[in-house]
C-alpha cells in the first residue's frame, strides 16, 4: 500500500488491539477472551459473558452474584426517562427511539462526563440494564399497552421478554434469547463498535458513545440486515417459491440478505449454532414453515454461491429465531443492540486504557488555489 | 508498515477522498473546494460556505437566494421538539441536550431513513437550520427565560445571537460569529466528521450520523478543547500572572489547552485570522484584558515551544472571541457544532456517493482455545 492509497471502508486496516473477540474468518472461529463461542452459548449466560468482556476473565461465584445484582438494580427507568419515551411518537423507528433515550439518560445522569474506569463501568452497567427497559417501554407505548415494570428476580433475557409481552416467557424462549444475546455480544471492530471507540477516543462520555453506536448499528448494511432477512422470507412466503425467487433475484444481481460477510469466507460459526436453535424454537412455537423457507433458501444459495465463499451469516437465522420468540420485525435490531452493548462498553474500556483520538487523513482530490469570485461576477 | 501494525488513532491512514477541505499542515494552508479560508472569511458568509461544501462550487445569485430562503424556512422547532428540549434538565450539558434533540428530530421527521441524495440534503438543511434553535432554546430554558422565536429575516449567525440574547446583536458581533462559523465548518477527517461518515457508511440515516458526530465533537480532545482554553485564561486571571503560570504548568508537563495540533506543524491559518478578529471584538465589548492574557500566553508559549512546531490552534482565539460575543463557556462547543454541521453533512453526501461500510480490523492480543470452566470449578 503506497502512502496515498485510500483504505476504502478501512478494509485491512488494523485500528486497535483487543483482548475481547478473536474472529478468524478463514477458519470460521469466534472466541471471546479465548473461549469458543459454542461453549459459551451452551454453558454460559449473557450476564456472565458481559462480565467476561468487561474483565477479560470469568467471574467467581461471588463476583458473578454481585455483578448480576448490580445489573438488576439498574433495570428501572426514572420518571424523567419514562416521560421522554412516552414523548416519542409511535410512528418512530425503535432504533431512533433507543438512540434518543440513551443520549437522554446522559442528560439526567449525574456526572455523565467522568470517564474514569470506575465511572465508565458504572455508566456501562446502567446502560446495559436499561436498554431492554427502553425498548420494551417504547414497544408497549406504541401498542397502547401499559408498560411492565422490570422484575429484578429475572435475568436480562427473561426480563426483557417479560417486559415486552407482559407475561413470563417459556424456559425455551428465555434460553433461546439468552443464547442470541451471547453470540451477538462482540465481534471485533464492526462498524458500531468502531463508532463507539471513535466517539470515546475524543474523551467524550459513554452515553454519547453508546448512543452513537446505536445509530450506527441501525444501518441496513450492519444491524439492520436481520430485519431485511425477515422481509425476504415473507416475500418468498412458501417453501415451494423459494428456489425460483432466489434464482430470479440472483439473476438480477440483487443482494440476498443474510448471506456473505466481510470477514467470514467460510461458515459463520454463530450461524451454524443459530440454525439448530432456530429449528427447535420454530417447531415449538408454530413457525415451522418460516424455518423451512430459511432452510430451503440456504440450500439454493449453497448451490449458487458457496463456491465463492458466501454462506449464511449471523443475521440469517437470527430472523427466524426472533420471529419465533414473538418479536416484532422492527425490534430485531434493538435486540442486537441489547446484546452488542456488552461489546461496545467492553471495547470502550479497552480504548480508554491506551487512548489516542481517531483522526485519519482524507485524500484531497479537489482543485487548489481558486480565487473567491464575488457573487455578481458568477 | 507491516500487515499487523496497529494504526493507533488511525494516524497516517487515508480513510476517504474528499473535495471539501484541503488541509496542508506543513505550510499552514486551509482551503474549501480550493478557495483559501481567508478569502472566504473576509468575503463570503456561512450560508454560502455551506452551499459550497454541499455542492462543491459557489452558488449563483439566484441559487443562493433560494438556498438561504429554504434554510430560514427550517429555523422553527415543532411543538414536539420544544417539549423535548423543555424536558431536558437545566443541569444537563448543552452538548448532551443537542445530541438528544438531533436524535429526537429523527423520531418526528417523516421518512428519516430515506438516504437518497435529495433526502439527505433536505434532512441536512433541516438539521443545519435547527441546531442554533435547539441550543438557544435549551439555554433560554435553563435560565428561566422565555424562548425567542427565530427571525427568518436574519442569517444563521445573527439569528442565533438574537435567539440566545433576545435582542439583535451589533453588526460587528454578527459578523464575528459568521466568520467563526465559516472557519470551523470543515477540516478534513477530524474525529466528529469521521464519526458521521462511519455511521452513514452503514446506510443509517442523517439524524443518527449527525447526532453521533455531536457526541464525538463533545470530547475534551476534540471540540471540547475551546471551553478548556477559557478555563485556563480565567485561571491565569491577569496578564502579569500569565508567564509564571504557563512556565509552571509546562515544568509539570501539563497540557496547555489551545496549543498544538495533530495536523498543523506551523501556524494554524484559522488561528492567525481569528487573532485579529478576537482583538477587535474584545476591545469593542470590554473584554480587552481577556485578549491581552491570550496574547501574553501566546508569547510565552512561542518562546517555549514554537521551535517544536507547537503554535496556537483554532481553539485558542475562539475562546476569547466567543466570550467577547457574550456566550456562556459551555456553549462554545455547541457553536462549533452549529458550524461543523456544514462539513458533517457535506462529507456524508460525499461518503454516500461511493460508500463502503467502515469496518477496520482489530488485532487480537488475548489468549486462544481456552475451555469454559464451570463456575463451581473456578
Amino acid at each position: 500500500m503506497t502512502s496515498d492509497t485510500v483504505a476504502k471502508g478501512l478494509e485491512g486496516i488494523i485500528a486497535a488491539e483487543t483482548e475481547l473477540s478473536y474472529v478468524n474468518g478463514q477458519e470460521g472461529i469466534l472466541e471471546y477472551v479465548g473461549i469458543p463461542i459454542n461453549q459459551l452459548a451452551e454453558q454460559s449466560s449473557f450476564e456472565e459473558v458481559v462480565f467476561l468482556l468487561w474483565n477479560r476473565r470469568l467471574p467467581t461465584a461471588d463476583e458473578f452474584e454481585s455483578f448480576r445484582q448490580k445489573i438488576r438494580a439498574h433495570y428501572g427507568l426514572t420518571d424523567h426517562t419514562r416521560k421522554l419515551i412516552a414523548h416519542i411518537p409511535a410512528s418512530a423507528g425503535p432504533m431512533h427511539a433507543l438512540q434518543t433515550a440513551v443520549s437522554y439518560i446522559g442528560c439526567v445522569t449525574p456526572e455523565p462526563d467522568v470517564t474514569s474506569p470506575e465511572m465508565l463501568r458504572r455508566h456501562g452497567m446502567s446502560i446495559l440494564a436499561k436498554l431492554p427497559s427502553i425498548v420494551a417501554s417504547f414497544d408497549r407505548n406504541r401498542k397502547d399497552l401499559p408498560c411492565v415494570e422490570p422484575n429484578p428476580e429475572l435475568g436480562i433475557a427473561e426480563n426483557f421478554l417479560y417486559m415486552i409481552n407482559g407475561e413470563r416467557p417459556t424456559e425455551a424462549m428465555a434460553k433461546a434469547l439468552d443464547v442470541c444475546l451471547i453470540i451477538h455480544a462482540d465481534h471485533g471492530l464492526n462498524a458500531s463498535t468502531f463508532t463507539a471507540r471513535c466517539v470515546a477516543s475524543t474523551m467524550s462520555d459513554l452515553f454519547s458513545a453508546i448512543s452513537a453506536a446505536v445509530g450506527s448499528l441501525k444501518g441496513p448494511l450492519h444491524g439492520g440486515a436481520n430485519e431485511r432477512v425477515l422481509h425476504l422470507l415473507r416475500e418468498i412466503g412458501t417453501v415451494e417459491k423459494a428456489e425460483s425467487l432466489i434464482r430470479e433475484k440472483m439473476a438480477r444481481h440483487e443482494k440476498i440478505m443474510g448471506f456473505g460477510h466481510r470477514v467470514y469466507k467460510t461458515h459463520d460459526p454463530r450461524a451454524t449454532f443459530l440454525k439448530t436453535l432456530a429449528r427447535d424454537l420454530a417447531e415449538q412455537t408454530g413457525h415451522k414453515s418460516l424455518f423451512e423457507i430459511s432452510d430451503r433458501v440456504e440450500q439454493v444459495m449453497n448451490e449458487l454461491v458457496a463456491s465463492r465463499g458466501i454462506y449464511p451469516n449471523v443475521d440469517f437465522y437470527s430472523a427466524t429465531t426472533y420471529r419465533s420468540i414473538g418479536f416484532e420485525v422492527d425490534l430485531f435490531t434493538p435486540i442486537f443492540a441489547v446484546s452488542r452493548v456488552g461489546g461496545w462498553v467492553g471495547q470502550v474500556l479497552e480504548q480508554m486504557e491506551d487512548n489516542r483520538i481517531m483522526r485519519p487523513k482524507a485524500k484531497y482530490v479537489g482543485p487548489h488555489g481558486v480565487d473567491y469570485l464575488p457573487i455578481d461576477q458568477r
